[in-house]
């Protein structure tokens, strides 16, 4: 097994096994990607799951929160992308999964009242009263092991 | 101090600083991001710094490397996000940096011979014989505060 092909040292993941990390991984923190007008946005950011949706907290309207500032940029929603990844230098193994779809701006006052239950205490404290939601068109994922 | 304004829980870092902290993390994992014909893309990596510039190893040419399948897609150049980040849930800070900037794969033989001195050890093993180099137009990042 010492040189072993390179698709086993990247093997892709079931929508399932992916699903799982996101579950697992939720409270921490992933890394939503925008792209406005072509420029490439990247911000840290702790998430929830809600039926099957990434969810997170920011504020809209306030310039000094980046990712609503740039959710703004977008209209309100647009396609993102959104990572996680677990990865052990030391034992040279770990796994990454990518979430592509489009973020919303959540609106429905019910919907509201359910991701306010969540508790999902947003990482940069100020009034992160707004959620955003991306609803998955695509979960992919890969392990990586160095076999 | 309670309540203190989000601009404080959002510290813009110098350039130096992230610098600094792009050195510090070199060997480490950090995130690509590139976007082929308004597909984001996103991808763990292993990296180093050389001479100020992000570098990281891939195989192009082959399709099952995820990052050289990518950036051949890109014609072997385009703009590029590199982003790493260091957070801390338990004590609620962290940091996170940003590189803006294009990425090229490296052709110059002397240049290779310097960045195959670096010993970077890529995180997938497999054969990865090509470096690419992200050149930073811009590097930001934000230390994160939860007081």
């Amino acid at each position: 097994m010492a040189d072993s092909d390179e698709t086993d040292l990247l093997e892709e993941l079931s929508e399932a096994t992916c699903r799982r990390h996101l579950a697992a991984g939720a409270g921490n923190v992933g890394r939503i990607v925008l792209v406005p007008e072509g420029t490439i946005r990247i911000f840290p950011v702790n998430y929830a799951m809600h039926e099957g949706a990434v969810v997170m907290r920011t504020h809209l309207g306030d310039a000094r929160t980046h990712l609503g500032g740039t959710i703004e940029a977008l209209g309100g929603s647009g396609p993102v992308a959104f990572e996680i990844d677990e990865l052990d230098l030391r034992y040279k193994t770990g796994w990454y999964v990518v979430v592509h779809g489009s973020v919303e701006h959540v609106t429905d006052a019910a919907e509201i009242q359910q991701l306010d239950a969540l508790e999902l205490v947003p990482w940069a404290r100020g009034d992160r009263r707004d959620w955003l939601r991306i609803d998955p068109a695509e979960i992919t994922g890969r392990r990586i092991r160095w076999s």
